[in-house]
């Protein structure tokens, strides 16, 4: 595809986002059931709602703009789901692993909240206010749940897995 | 690797993060060369030396921690800079590319800023002062390029890639 004008821009990033959204439909409930706890469970598994919502949501832009959903795989979200995939893959103390896998969302979180702002500009720019308050509302959802993982992460599960370490200061002071 | 410990945890983001700019290093070149304005062009020559200085970092943090560097490689900038490269092979108009540029960079920043805030974290929780100062060193300046791109993107490449695209809004609506 030739990006000759911001329309075809503005579909680059729909479709990216797409795939991006499928993708990640596909790996939470494999975080939800690996997560430890299940405040960090319930998280993933409420995103999961919301991601589907995020499909629709795409799926209903691309209908305003008369232009067919799909077509791309976004390499990027391959490889963050890869990365998470590799941390769901390792074994040792379920704090620890909860906190990783933490950490592997919330890179995947912070992906889809700069492409949402990306597309938004587009959109925009063009003049296209239904399209632009829809994606307006799917990155205000990825900003919440990034922010619910830190908070999960800062109030119960970094500190129980830092317990799991207690002499490392020690030992490289 | 076993994610036993807190430790375990900080070694393998520091891992992942040191692929990860490494691979940028050889991926902003590109993104530089491609750029068709000098201002963007010296914001990606600029972040390279930025880049480059990051890496330094990270080796002086396994250094503290009497850890080697290196070992892993990590999937989700492989991916990142994967879609940021068939960006750079499209065609089309110069500065829809620009912006198309500026998106897939963005990407790469707000992954890099969520990466070193998750280090940050553990560091900060193993006691570790001299290595959370190097990552908040090295992840303000990732909120740094972000704004920059941000600041280019909306003062200068957006509007002249709308500009190849008037009539978008009329025929959508």
């Amino acid at each position: 595809m030739s990006l000759n004008t911001m329309q075809d821009l503005l579909l680059q990033q729909l479709r990216d986002l797409y795939s991006a959204e499928q993708q990640l439909v596909k790996a939470l409930p494999k975080m939800q059931e690996k997560a430890s706890t299940e405040e960090l469970s319930t998280a993933f598994r409420d995103h999961l709602a919301e991601t589907e919502n995020q499909v629709e949501r795409l799926e209903q832009i691309f209908e305003i703009l008369g232009e067919r959903a799909g077509g791309v795989k976004c390499a990027a979200m391959e490889g963050l789901v890869e990365e998470a995939q590799e941390t769901l893959d390792e074994d040792g103390n379920e704090a620890v692993i909860d906190a990783a896998i933490i950490a592997a969302a919330q890179r995947v979180e912070h992906y889809e909240v700069s492409a949402y702002g990306s597309a938004k500009a587009f959109a925009t720019l063009l003049g296209l206010s239904d399209v632009v308050k829809l994606l307006n509302e799917s990155q205000q959802e990825e900003t919440a749940a990034d922010k619910k993982l830190s908070l999960i992460a800062t109030t119960e599960v970094n500190a129980r897995a830092a317990g799991t370490q207690p002499s490392m200061a020690a030992k490289t002071s």
